[in-house]
């Protein structure tokens, strides 16, 4: 297998291949406004990753680091990442890309928070993720789930139990 | 039209109601946990509201107010509304439920935000929600719409237009 996860760049050949994607909104719309209107260069970072097949992109995730002061997820707060949008193109489903994508997440070695799908929710749940009690405050209408690194405090995870 | 937007009061029966609608999710595990745990009494207010036809609850939202530090849409910062889960069960669409919801928060006469599935945004539009600028930070994979009672500032999202 030689697809490896790499960082998307944007430009009018990425944002027309997001469109195949089922969870394609807000964010896509605003890279393509912003390079149409030249606020963005072509070609710049963004904060998508993905493997492609050939030269067609067959799976993505959104990735986003999260400073320590926004963290209601993890005790102590700390730097986390948001992941978002994961997603693997039908044609190309059973060959591990999802998979590929959450385990590149991990190997920045930080905890990670998504608000996955209803049903995606086994496949994380699977991928070590595991549920954090329900805030309503906090939570609205998200089903959070959670990853720790080794070594992280599940302190607050555990206040489940008690 | 006899039916009413009623909140809806957490027991046995409404939470198996909830087991039909598809955005079933922590929010309402959380709160049969709570029921079975004898930590919220029986016939607790809840955050949400719904439309019955008989004794079937047919249509529900999630309504929360949110307080003036927490906001990151409107400006001045203010208390306004999130709403969340916005579903009418599919025997009764048709009949203006999530109009006779959305008109409900509405009455409020506060501002609005929500984070709309992507096939009911033409709705909200259509309901005179309005996008906001997307920004990676606030909103990561939310598609956010907002909306402004009469009189309210909308410095904001005219910034857009700059």
């Amino acid at each position: 297998m030689t697809e490896q996860v790499k960082k998307l760049r944007i430009n009018y050949k990425t944002l027309e291949e997001f469109k195949k994607f089922k969870e394609y909104g807000a964010q896509e719309l605003s890279m393509l406004e912003d390079l149409q209107d030249n606020i963005i260069e072509d070609d710049l970072d963004s904060p998508f990753y993905g493997i492609y097949f050939g030269d067609q992109l067959a799976a993505r995730m959104s990735l986003y680091k999260r400073d320590a002061r926004f963290d209601q997820y993890f005790d102590p707060p700390q730097d986390y990442l948001e992941l978002w949008k994961l997603e693997v193109l039908p044609d190309f489903r059973g060959r591990g890309y999802g998979t590929k994508l959450v385990e590149y997440a991990k190997s920045y070695n930080m905890p990670i928070k998504t608000n996955p799908r209803l049903n995606s929710r086994t496949f994380f749940e699977m991928m070590g993720f595991q549920a954090v009690k329900y805030d309503v405050e906090r939570d609205l209408g998200e089903n959070p789930l959670v990853w720790f690194p080794a070594g992280v405090s599940e302190q607050k995870l555990s206040q489940e139990d008690s």
